[in-house]
């Protein structure tokens, strides 16, 4: 059963290169072995660089499931996700992950995701991405009234 | 300039949680001096995992824009980024970062930035999240499609 749910993210991976709509990426969502959502790499077609397969499968489950977390279902991807779509993962509070390629296929294939698990644990400074910390005490008065608010929905 | 950007994005995180929108974060996209896009976090409200501060305002300016990578622009977000959003920053190909709040100020407020910044590094059987390899050579065949196609549009 884990293996025909990770053939049709294969398979969507594939069709959505040989239709043009993006990269070779697929994703399937899956709750008490039924499919609840797939999703394949929309980036250059849809104008989003977060449209990653893994991305646009959790965003439709949710969407589907009118719910912003997704714990007893499980992602079947036809790659290892990048450092976004892992985090991603996480947040959806998703039960499992089951992948096919490795993050390394995908580098030799010309994407970032080596490149990216490298740069996410360095130290700001360390990072190819200038970045700068500015308003360091009013950053956290967000947090202030988050914390006295009596109506939030914690996620 | 760089503080007036920047205390937008903390004006927006703080109106989030006192509207009941979403949770305590905030981020602008500016491009030569003006803002291009906002976005606030609506993971809650819009039933998306994904829907972080950061992640809005960059599909928000891709939407804009017309464009599926942000050359040229720079985000100003309330919070430093979580694994997530800081990957959908180097996939945007933004030039530069500004933050206020830093994520262990997150994680003080009941975020799991700082969880997640140690589980990316992690080798896949050390992390929380279950996770399976299986079919690694059929994994590769969305791959070897794209490395041929003639029409593909590399990003």
């Amino acid at each position: 059963m884990y293996e025909e749910f990770l053939r049709r993210a294969i398979q969507l991976a594939a069709e959505n290169v040989e239709s043009g709509r993006g990269g070779p990426f697929g994703a399937v969502i899956v709750r008490e072995g039924a499919v609840v959502a797939e999703g394949a790499n929309h980036v250059t077609t849809q104008h989003d660089p977060t449209a990653h397969a893994e991305i646009v499968a959790i965003r439709a489950a949710c969407a589907k499931l009118g719910t912003f977390e997704l714990r007893g279902c499980s992602i079947f991807s036809s790659c290892e996700p990048c450092p976004m779509c892992l985090a991603a993962i996480y947040w959806a509070r998703l039960d499992a992950l089951y992948y096919a390629a490795s993050k390394d296929d995908a580098s030799a294939a010309g994407f970032d995701d080596s490149f990216l698990y490298a740069q996410i644990p360095l130290e700001t400074s360390m990072r190819s991405l200038p970045t700068h910390r500015l308003l360091g005490e009013e950053g956290d008065r967000p947090f202030a009234i988050w914390r006295k608010s009596v109506s939030k929905i914690p996620y």
